[in-house]
């Protein structure tokens, strides 16, 4: 068993749970109450652009032979800021001036600090986690679909064999890096990993709530 | 009016909100549910730990006539650790492998986030809320008391008048950056002020119902 | 004058010595010594290649308004490196196994020191120095020049009408964000792009003499 | 033998350099031209006033069983630079507008770039190395000392039979962090160790040269 896939099987429980939330399956079947898929829209847009300076910052913490993976990360970010804009030009969603939720924020801040107060390999690993949550994600969305969905672009983006290879390069990078790691650090990254879990779970939650700040 | 107080009185609306969660009027009249506070001691432990972390990284970040200051809070917080073990031991409470709430989680990541990613000025600004917030906090619920509380070495602590001094010193502290701050600064300021009350009253929420990560 | 024109006059002396260094009147002319430019090559090489990690700290601190610009930067230096693996090459030296020389890494060190510590202005700031740096330096070496160099692709690449509307194009995000400093930032930028102008001197001067580590 | 002990053995060539330079030999027997010891008390007085924002940034990187070590050491620095302004103050030095010389800043840089961008375990390593050197150093000094110095105080501070056991509490700290380590992690250790001893050779160079900025 490979080092990121002896990781994964650690969170499983985690894993488990994030995959089953009726998010994901509402949007898939439809059933999503109204609203509800602009505000994840409109957060996750806030989410990724500030997952950019997440990236910047591991670039700066990477051995040279990730270095232009993570590199090359950024201009598709960048590309995938422009598939939010796109969509919610098309479904009359409004991006300007969106407070961050709750989740949105903490997310954000869970991988800028760890970023700057953790090893590589744990932002890396957090990294891993974020990328593969979204694969497997939209791949379980795709699965359970019955029919075309409103949404269809991003769930096609995410559930891709082109964007599950990216997930594949990250989990062999992260199988690069075990060399790295003693026992007491392999137990800080599954700490992390189901922490990463968890906050997707959360920000799911978030988009079926819709819950904002209360003051 | 000093330019702190000119910064409070922008987020008067979220300062007022946090003062008036009912966690700190259960607390002063006794009408807390059964192991709320001992949540809210455990949670707080942690998050006071961490906070010593933040406190060390704005010492590297600080002007050099802030950095006596600020080193000098390192042995206070331990002190304040010490305070909460000693109560955790009088009220039975065990502070042995605790895991961080959510809330308690987020906003520790907030501080840590903030620190590396924005100026000493914006950070600073977050410490002065986060302490000003717990003198607030506490001096309303020491006013709202009618008898005595079996968490009164905690209320006593945060609404003295040594930790007021405290405050008071990190507010001048404040005034004297007022020069490193252009308008958009200023605006900085402000959101970062808003966001830290908010975190408080959400942590307040989160001792009051106890929520923890649902997987 | 703008923002940017009045911190550039603040360092005037120590931009002038680094103008002044023989390292590039002897690129012009052909008299510096061998191996010396080769030297110069494998250092650059390498303080290019942490640069690009300098880069993406900084994205993460960034305004909004900025974040592309700075993103776009990223596969430019990813380029700029092929052109020191082509110029390699082309002249023999190889880039493998480089040990930095004490004032790269310095140099270097505090690039990623400053951007993690200080404000997104000041880091923006030594950004703008260095770039701007390379503008003047290689402009001059042009201009000094009297016949065909074998490092024209450098000296062409540099002193190009491109490379001056990129630097152009950073003193202007400079100017948008003057609205952020008080007095007493101003006096750090000006700090800080002087540090800058003396490490690039200071690069200049272990390109003509070699020096590497004593021991 | 030990896991501190290995990494020591791994930059032989490098310590060994910097124990045998001239600045502690010529303090030892007096033979120190006039002037060198006061510049090295002004720039190694800045780099303390930085360290402990170093040492501040390691805090919250820390695990939780060396937090309070480090804590601790905070204090101690400041009592470390009231015995510069002390010993500042006999020797009629002044500690007033000295700007940091090329390695004293780029040291400093070093310290801080490194905590940022690299693991916990890196960094510590780079924070014992620091501490050894001065303890290896002055007890170099103390030992080849033939008579009483001006700079007693100093001599006697760091090599002391309390400096020593701190370092060694340095050491059993490190070795406590070898589970986190793999074989590259350790590559990695023995590389910034090795920096670490040249950084201070320089330093005692500079104090000799009295080198400052070129311009």
């Amino acid at each position: 068993m490979t080092f990121s896939a002896q990781l994964m099987r650690a969170v499983e429980p985690q894993w488990q749970a994030m995959l089953a939330h009726p998010f994901l399956r509402q949007t898939a079947d439809g059933t999503l109450p109204a609203g509800r898929f602009e505000t994840w829209l409109r957060q996750d847009y806030l989410f990724v652009r500030e997952d950019i300076g997440f990236i910047g910052c591991l670039l700066a913490r990477s051995p040279v032979h990730l270095r232009r993976m993570l590199g090359e990360f950024i201009p598709a970010l960048h590309q995938e800021m422009a598939l939010f804009e796109s969509m919610a030009r098309e479904l009359g969603v409004s991006l300007e001036g969106v407070e961050a939720a709750p989740v949105c924020h903490a997310y954000n801040m869970f991988l800028l600090a760890t970023v700057h107060t953790r090893s590589f390999v744990e932002s890396f690993t957090v990294l891993y986690g974020s990328e593969k949550a979204y694969c497997d994600s939209w791949t379980r969305v795709k699965k359970l679909q019955t029919r075309q969905s409103p949404y269809q672009r991003f769930i096609d983006h995410w559930s891709s064999d082109a964007f599950a290879a990216w997930v594949n390069q990250l989990a062999q990078a992260l199988d690069s890096l075990a060399g790295r790691c003693g026992a007491d650090e392999v137990k800080c990254l599954e700490d992390l990993l189901r922490l990463t879990a968890r906050y997707e779970y959360w920000f799911w939650d978030m988009a079926l709530t819709g819950a904002g700040w209360p003051a």
